[in-house]
């Protein structure tokens, strides 16, 4: 995710190169003004190419299409803000955790604090490797039974680790450290954890419908490539300009639609799953108490830069 | 469901034939274009037909058409996406109850969690035959004591298996392995059987009602007729282009809006109601640490390949 | 309701006389086309009666009106697919209280399946009453107790059946049959039965407020009575066309919206609460194991009928 | 709330002096067209005042415009919709409530049931007041323990009753009258009753921010005082009535808006609380088998009349 | 935020130097006038600049762009009002937890009355400064054990209050004042307030993406240039009016958007979270009949006024 200042108009727009895919559709439109180009030489010198097609036509067309980008858009934004909720809901139901078992635990219980406080930066660090390119098993720390050696033996990582401290919920009813009531609470705070795995899944796994995104390129597509054969005879050399413009335009919205609608990825939009498993990581660790074994510093927020 | 690369736009363009849905429209995009080239030829060769309907008329009603088509798509997708949202729901709530009930039995209750295990993935699959042509009794798996034998008396074999499962919770709190607190979480979970069951069901039955469905499908038909004979004195063999761009924009939008809005048959588009229940059978089975009895290989998800 | 297969297009188109609201707004888009006839007679043979309206503002406000009907049918539907979630919901906890107290109670004990069994589908059939024109108390099952006979003494009667339900689980509770902490959960279903008694209530009080539906209603008619007034002297008779698909969108919009914003009436467009009553009532008593006294065969499901 | 029926189209259109805010758009709508009336025969008269303001922008900012106001009308209408699920609330727990107290009390536990009936439609009431002009202490009847003449030295009376209530539960508890798992499921509809106040302080105290407010009405009055400059001097008269018309939708969605964003008044479109007020109270009385001690009868519902 | 009177037209138009967002975009509108000012003087005098830009494509990027615009309207809207909801749950759950702590505790327990009491208000007011530039500690007030003093030492305060309610709840068990069932439903209510925390940094730390805000900021800069260019040579100086209309609705809606998406600080827009939170301190202390150390008077809240 790119962190800029929402207010400072013309400092966002100094920063373009920021964002990949924004230098990526910069590129496109490049594409387009050369086929605009081109048209309009070969127009203007070799025959004449203009195509009469209806201006109303081609209007209501056009608005047809940005409806439907808007649509697009609503979909991809609301698949992001979904996927930051449930990273949200990560923090929320971690620290409710740690704020809990602080409670229930005495102040010595030392190793099941330790047990916790790990085990809920593991969950964190695990689901991001799982949403991204697979647990990175190095970045998790041992909780002091050597359950995490077995670990790579599951092909579903997060589930285990959810049903290891399940487990080590139950032992501590044994030991008498919780009971039954707490027990109520404890496991609807659990719960969320394969809540918010399944959700992210599925957020991942289900794109907007193959039809759409189809219906929606092939749509641009022709659109953009009419456009000047349409404009080229009228308006000579600036139906470029208007060609660029409205290639910006649509194929824009679709490419900043298709790089959000997946947040969990490593592009400049996406979220930043790491920093978040980290503050989860530092939060839980400060609510039981316990020292964490290494420190990783939170990445200054400075303007403009890139945190993942 | 048809498994594609979103960013890849020529990839995507490449595969218009995977869909089934994008064929039909292509098909009867041609309809049209063939319905103009009549009607343009009948106009230069034979006799003077256009029609002097108002542009600007023409123009409001096409922007009136494409918000309803908006309207259209949005309450497709919605119900697409709650669909997808229900099945994801049931993949967190089999995996919640079998970490839960992990914890619960002891290690050596073999029976008890060949019994879960199976029975979870057995209401999964039921799940998907009652939503799509009807329940396969040869995919369920036997838990040991007969009782997928009655199954076929039942109309409503969900909420047999719910009834089922809901025994065996009573018949273990008998057994002293779990408490009245246990099984109030234990029932919050077990709920959702059944809620998925029932809001898949509405999605099914209740589609958009049939006065829009029929009032959008006119309005289209009569505007895609008029286009020609309102183009064709004008614009002569380029009112031609103009219509079939205009049919593939409005028909397109709706023809998908009718195949996602009812997303667990087994068209391109659907979701894929077959891999989400082998998903739960193979996480419940290892959650419980149980082996399962056969072992479905997950499909390899390649680009443009339909899984269903 | 009406049944229709939504991917059928000529099929829908055929059966436009199925839905009665279809047939009401074709009624008054023929008395539009009337009035325009009139007015382009007069314009054509008595006096020029064009009104030079300015086209775009025209225009403009054709595209205002649209965006406040696509406003329009969003609310209507949200309240159409809002009920129909509460009816569910019904299905969803009447199946849920079956399978919990189908657990909870001894097979043989008979007089209690069937007093729940029966209370349950009363309720389902009470509530559709409510909603529609009235109780028909005829409809409902004794319970056992005489409880029905009072019935008609009380204002509210799903209140009433809701208390008699919470009353015989307080019952159950005496006799040992039911604990503690069967009763939150049991409790927690019961009370859905009175959230969706008020939200159904809620949708079917409380329309779009008058403001928005006079000044909608005013909108599209002072716009519709402009239409042929502006057009007539440019295109004659072809303003007849124009007028009259003008008309069908405009008026349609709102007619459909109209009709579907509360949807627990008669209407060929509203939610077939006695069919899903029947549904409730058909798996209850097959999960809590009771054969129904009588037998109400679900309608077949064919294409174009209506069910209510 | 004024009462209407939705499908008469020419009654709605009778009566729109039953809306006061219809009322005033007229007259606003009349200043307009007195000012295009003004304009147009300075112009015809006097000197020549067209103002050359391109057509295609003129229109665009006329989208601009009308895309807010869906925008405004969307939120002011959620609003109101919110407010009313609100209410809608209210009624579902108070009969909640009064189901479950109904089963827990005995019979002849005649006080206590006395005490809850009352102080549940005291609940109602003061929140009516509490979000109008102020609690009315005469509406609110005595429960028994003179504890309602303490209320005027509180100055949050919807908290006090709710504590009120919540010291009654505890006091059952100690007279054995409820058990610990009872009161959890009290405590959950109990808690409903701050909640549902909360939201409706929130809505009556946050409007849209003002710079939307201010910024919308600025661009309404600067668009509305352009349209007869642009249009005098072509259309003449005729320019009048476009004026008017675009006045009309113009101010008319911006006033509605302003209207139904706080629902808690008592204009001609908010809710009618007292009603809804007296209707829980009717409920919770009836449920719990108590006599009233006043008897409101309820308002009949007549067609297009006003309630509150 | 400013609090304002919706339904005053006049007066609205008059506060606009109230908002201080408002005055910045006059002076960015100012600028673009000049800019316009500019072109028209050089091509009335120098040279004819006119761009013959293509109306219909010109007209259509502006619909596009107003899409987008909405687009952007409704997401910061949402966040805006989703803000403004978690602050009203803290209302909420404030006033929850002191009535239920009210009922729990015995009136002679003036101790815990006060501690709570403090506590809460601590916690709102902590969030509110972990909102915005960082907690106030000079703004807690003691609770009696020394706990504030170690405060500046943790990294995430509301988590350490949370943590500090939560020790006290477990004290009271052990000291009998409350027991298992009652800590159920207190933990549901203490739940809320790290659920709050984390939502509200949600909002704050995840702005609409950069691409989006880039795109529309580039979008709306390229167009604003280009309409004196296109405009210039046939309106001549009338061209400045309508690019001056445009720019105030183009740049306008962006800057609110800009302005409203983050909530927390101390913008005019933004929530009077100080307000709030002085409400919710005079509430719980007037719930749990605790005169409060130090009274703060509730702002009066007259018309167009900044609060904060």
């Amino acid at each position: 995710m790119i962190i800029y200042e929402a207010k400072n108009w013309f400092g966002a727009l100094k920063h373009f190169h920021t964002s990949y895919s924004i230098q990526v559709l910069l590129k496109r439109v490049g594409y387009v003004s050369v086929y605009g180009i081109l048209l309009t030489l070969i127009d203007q010198h070799v025959a004449d190419i203009h195509v009469p097609f209806d201006g109303t036509l081609f209007s209501l067309l056009g608005i047809t299409l940005s409806l439907l980008l808007v649509f697009r858009t609503n979909t991809a934004y609301d698949r992001f803000w979904e996927g930051r909720r449930q990273w949200g809901l990560l923090v929320n139901y971690s620290r409710n955790l740690a704020v809990l078992l602080d409670a229930l635990l005495p102040d010595e219980a030392v190793t099941n604090r330790i047990f916790f406080a790990r085990m809920l930066s593991n969950f964190a660090l695990a689901l991001k490797g799982h949403l991204r390119t697979g647990v990175d098993f190095a970045e998790l720390e041992e909780t002091g039974n050597d359950e995490l050696k077995t670990l790579p033996d599951y092909t579903h990582i997060p589930s285990r680790l959810a049903a290891l401290l399940m487990r080590r919920f139950q032992a501590l009813r044994q030991d008498g450290l919780v009971n039954d009531a707490d027990l109520i609470t404890v496991r609807l705070y659990h719960q969320a954890l394969l809540d918010i795995t399944g959700s992210c899944e599925r957020i991942k796994k289900t794109p907007i419908p193959f039809s759409y995104s189809f219906f929606i390129k092939l749509f641009i597509t022709l659109y953009v490539l009419l456009i000047p054969l349409v404009l080229v005879s009228n308006y000579g050399y600036f139906g470029i300009l208007a060609t660029t413009l409205a290639a910006y335009a649509l194929i824009g919205i679709e490419m900043i639609g298709d790089e959000i609608e997946e947040p969990f990825g490593l592009d400049c939009n996406d979220l930043p799953l790491n920093q978040i498993a980290q503050t989860i990581r530092r939060n839980v660790h400060e609510i039981l108490r316990v020292e964490p074994s290494t420190i990783v510093q939170p990445k200054q927020e400075v303007d403009y830069i890139k945190v993942n």
